[in-house]
């Protein structure tokens, strides 16, 4: 039994689909988030500056003293299977892994698609990971740079013009090399779920990363006996860098309502 | 006479608008640019974050001993109006200034438009300098969170579709209020001058902040005796804050070509 935090990081407010997921499946876990505002998007930068950048938001639970660190930022997931941002004996997960693992038990045809930012298909990061559970599966990566302005702009309802011609564009090459699995590599995708649903088919399988890195968390914990032992629902702490009026805001964008939790700002370093 | 070069900032490639602008009118200036490319965009960030980052980008500038800075960003130049960023006895201009007196000559019904980041927007910069020279002028503000985007990922021919209905969908306001004249308040916008022109018509004057700056800096320095007496073509050096790769590659990607100059990294603080 452990009533420690969990920690829960991405560059803005897409890890917030990771942390819903985790609320609902361990209600009473408490919860540390970062989003590190001031400097998103993670996704469109080097390697180099997305190791700086996570090697400090790791720097800030350390302090914060927390069970487990979820890495639930998709680009700072791939960069750090080359860069590594962890200690050995410490409990953390990136949103690759989960989301790797998932695919690869539902796809049939082994032809599995990742949509993800432009960092995140350069890493190479998926095709490493699904090539030590499936060697023989066929990877179909695009960087989909679009999307994140898409639904940070509100972009998102099932029957925008402008999100299925871009989605559309986007996906053809899914369509054309027959993948069965596509896994939504970035936190905001999700969010486009729909549009991309009708562009696939039924028949391709989704995956949600946020999702099933929360699942893997309940596991690990529970595995471990690390789950707390409250009966109370977990408390929400929210930090970010830049300010919490522009947080706040950029919440409210994101999911479409508020968030029950107290949010602080924090500088970095 | 002073042989010093010019500094031009932007939060990413953008103000290289400006630098070819100036390049043209003012062939002999070495010229040195900075993009904080490791925190791009500065328009979706909190106006203290910006000030704080535009604090660092200055400092810089100030290490390079350069005769003039010129702000490129749309974003700074409005918030500094609240935030000042130089000393008094600094020669500076942002792109707001030139733009504003630009379009103020220009219009002959006294309604200008300005589209631009919702930072600037947000500011009331825009308002203040045009009611400063046209008191009772009609100033028609509208964000365009979605033009960065379209912009630095090749959405900016005149026949694109998406890029044709979001532009569309942003101007409505223009047309319905009847502005004469319209400043593209952000570097990235005047990438999109065709698909804007095709919207509004013959009848509204666009006006670019980046060659307006230009213009300003050729006239400022030509009044005060500070133009170099080279008679070679200009050096231009350029900064960045990510890796000079990425940097590479954004060049090639916004203008359509490389560019002819020295790419560095630096670390700003």
């Amino acid at each position: 039994m452990n009533n420690n935090a969990i920690g829960v990081f991405d560059s803005g407010v897409g890890g917030l689909t990771c942390v819903s997921e985790l609320q609902k499946i361990l209600p009473n876990e408490d919860i540390i988030y970062l989003g590190d505002t001031a400097r998103i998007p993670y996704g469109t930068r080097s390697r180099e500056t997305v190791f700086e950048y996570a090697r400090q938001d790791v720097a800030f639970f350390r302090e914060h003293n927390v069970k487990m660190i979820i890495v639930a930022c998709g680009t700072v997931s791939a960069v750090m299977m080359t860069y590594p941002i962890f200690d050995d004996d410490e409990l953390a997960s990136g949103v690759l892994y989960p989301a790797v693992w998932a695919a690869c038990n539902a796809t049939k045809n082994k032809r599995i698609g990742v949509i993800a930012t432009s960092a995140s298909i350069k890493s190479g990061g998926y095709g490493k990971a699904i090539h030590e559970i499936i060697p023989d599966a066929k990877l179909v990566g695009k960087a989909c740079p679009m999307f994140v302005p898409l639904v940070e702009n509100g972009y998102t309802d099932r029957n925008n013009e402008v999100a299925q011609i871009i989605a559309r564009d986007y996906l053809q090459v899914m369509i054309d090399e027959d993948v069965d699995t596509l896994i939504m590599g970035c936190t905001h995708y999700p969010l486009l779920k729909d549009i991309i649903g009708d562009i696939l088919g039924d028949k391709v399988t989704l995956i949600s990363p946020g999702a099933e890195a929360a699942k893997y968390a309940l596991r690990t914990l529970s595995e471990r006996n690390m789950l707390s032992n409250s009966e109370k629902n977990g408390r929400l702490e929210l930090y970010c860098t830049d300010s919490v009026e522009l947080f706040t805001e950029n919440v409210k964008a994101f999911l479409g309502s508020d968030i029950n939790g107290t949010i602080y700002r924090t500088v970095l370093k």
